[in-house]
């Protein structure tokens, strides 16, 4: 939880993005952006949920399930008269929808007819959510308005920041974790356990929160695939992996990927991850304030060209507070055309992997846009780890 | 991975729904069942990507991110002619959007002018899927086919049940991990870490996969929200918590919930967990082919109603494979209004938790419909268990 000052900033950015688009009620699916301003957090958006932002009134209004109202009220700065549950029929059902709901309270509102944004693109704001709404406020007009709170979340604040940095001190040490167990006749499965098990330990200090998404570890011909998780086969000498995995801190990841070997690591890999640690170092000398986000793309691209190589994928994306299943904001991505400017308190996935058709090589860096340049949230080695095999 | 035969078997099955249903081509998103009908298997579903089944076409086509294509290939018995990547320009870009690529490869494939389900209300896809869908295909006939792949699932191979008793052991050993860890001084999150670890290391001989949801293990007064997850409080003498978990074997899922307290549990939560045990046992004497869902939680309202009580959200639902957000498989589900009839070889989560304003008490058995009635997949105590406070 934050200070009732800053989801009251949040709100009033929120609300100039609405007059900006044009939308009077804003109808928030994302549970990010559901938590980003008011607090929300449960493991509850299986079931379809809302926030209502209404741009004339001060507080937003929370539907959900009946279950989960109680939940509401422990984890919201909202009155309890805000809270307003749907019965346990409309869960699941082919026949009631929740958004027949979130409709009718709507029109309860007298917000039948006014300009209602919402997130159409958006996890969990599915296709029969829009169906089921637009049926049931049909004076009123649609707009999208799919990443309004999360443009808004693309600056962070300070006590943001000190979030991301807990959530780095856990990477950090669940990376480690993994360095520790992976040997010749462990499983993988075993890796991705000691991975979670210092994930959600954290610090003696600080307790770790889940990640968005789950450690992605695939060795040998499986790292051309990185979203591939584990299975239970036991690594051999001379195997390499990529380990993608993040930490969490009350909601607030950090990212980052290495690549390690048992024993010698192949040199066609230790060769691309030369060039990866080459064009991170290069790309993170020109990262700052004022340089559009194709600008660093650009710094990479010619970067690792000089030594033949091309990515296809984008570098590197937006990141902050999430819910499964993605870490990333979905706002600026580092690619061609995508002209957003750096500003300080921004914090983005650098991730510079290349993948062939039967290998890849994943290094990676969380980092946080400062006043004068760039600063990573972590300090791990970056080169490719070749553990001895004992 | 399962059999070819049991693929085939698969399609067919969903190609006779489809029948059914009037569809032609049918779009899925929802990963748990693109994972059902091709192998397909990797935490990619935070980008948009569809399997297509075409009525009178063997294989079935997967687009999705130019990255994921080779774990695709890896992953699933389709030709690697019937794996089409999309460039990663179409990710999370708010101007070109995948659906607009898929909806091309069906216009390629002569598909433009068919009868095609999408699944509405399926997790991932976004009204804005639909709409770009709609737009690449405007002489198209769509329908909403949401669950038609969920309820081929509902009846479980023996190859499924398998799996599922796998799960079982994994989440039989999580819990006792939970009972193990829980103790004065040690936080919340330490026990979730013990869970996971449990969870992930799986036995011996074979490992354990990652749970569609997270442990939700809320104490105290918290437990009045189920779905709440964990924080790092530090338990004390007295306190009592409820813990939902899984196990999960290559995706199938085995839930289990239990109550416990720290020393001697409240009377009222001891006096509510009476009850609920009462009321499981009896259910389970009612449970056997024929009965409908509605009779299940009728036998069970019965039970709880001569102590005076009330259980206001549904009593259980249909489980096996899945992806995040939910283990939940959105079909059967045990309430009022459900007449569908139970058959060998389906599988439910039993919920029989009450909730009140102030605590809950949580106590499921998975269970498996089998010929002469059902059997529980777990054989873990089901009473509350009050841990002795050293």
């Amino acid at each position: 939880m934050f200070s009732y000052d800053e989801y009251e900033t949040r709100m009033n950015k929120t609300k100039q993005k609405m007059l900006e688009y044009g939308v009077e009620v804003l109808v928030i699916s994302n549970p990010s952006n559901m938590c980003y301003l008011t607090g929300y957090d449960a493991w509850s958006f299986y079931v379809h949920q809302v926030v209502l932002v209404f741009i004339d009134e001060e507080e937003p209004v929370w539907i959900g399930r009946e279950m989960d109202a109680e939940g509401a009220k422990m984890t919201t700065w909202l009155s309890d008269s805000r809270i307003i549950p749907y019965p346990d029929e409309f869960v699941q059902s082919t026949i009631k929808h929740p958004m027949d709901f979130v409709a009718h309270i709507l029109n309860d509102l007298g917000q039948g007819t006014r300009k209602i944004g919402v997130e159409m693109d958006a996890f969990y704001y599915t296709a029969m959510s829009h169906e089921r709404i637009q049926l049931g406020l049909p004076d009123a007009e649609f707009k999208n308005a799919s990443s309004v709170v999360n443009w808004v979340r693309v600056i962070k604040s300070d006590a943001e920041i000190a979030y991301m940095r807990k959530a780095a001190y856990i990477v950090e040490s669940a990376m480690q974790a993994a360095y520790n167990k992976v040997d010749v006749g462990v499983r993988e499965n075993e890796v991705a356990a000691a991975i979670y098990h210092a994930q959600i330990y954290g610090s003696d200090d600080f307790g770790g929160d889940y990640t968005s998404i789950v450690p992605m570890i695939p060795s040998g011909k499986y790292t051309a695939s990185p979203h591939l998780t584990w299975t239970d086969k036991k690594y051999k000498n001379g195997d390499f992996l990529t380990l993608e995995i993040a930490g969490c801190y009350h909601r607030y990841h950090t990212p980052m990927a290495r690549t390690m070997a048992l024993g010698k690591a192949p040199d066609y890999v230790l060769d691309v991850g030369k060039v990866v640690n080459e064009g991170i170092a290069k790309t993170l000398q020109h990262m700052k304030p004022g340089i559009t986000a194709e600008e660093v793309e650009d710094v990479w691209s010619q970067t690792i060209a000089k030594h033949g190589y091309v990515k296809g994928s984008r570098l590197g994306y937006s990141i902050g507070m999430s819910y499964p299943p993605d870490w990333g904001e979905h706002t600026i991505s580092f690619r061609k055309g995508d002209r957003s400017i750096l500003e300080p308190g921004m914090t983005f996935h650098l991730m510079p992997g290349i993948w062939f058709d039967d290998f890849g090589v994943e290094i990676t860096e969380s980092v946080h846009i400062t006043d004068e340049g760039v600063e990573t949230f972590t300090s791990f080695n970056r080169e490719i780890y070749e553990k001895p095999v004992s």
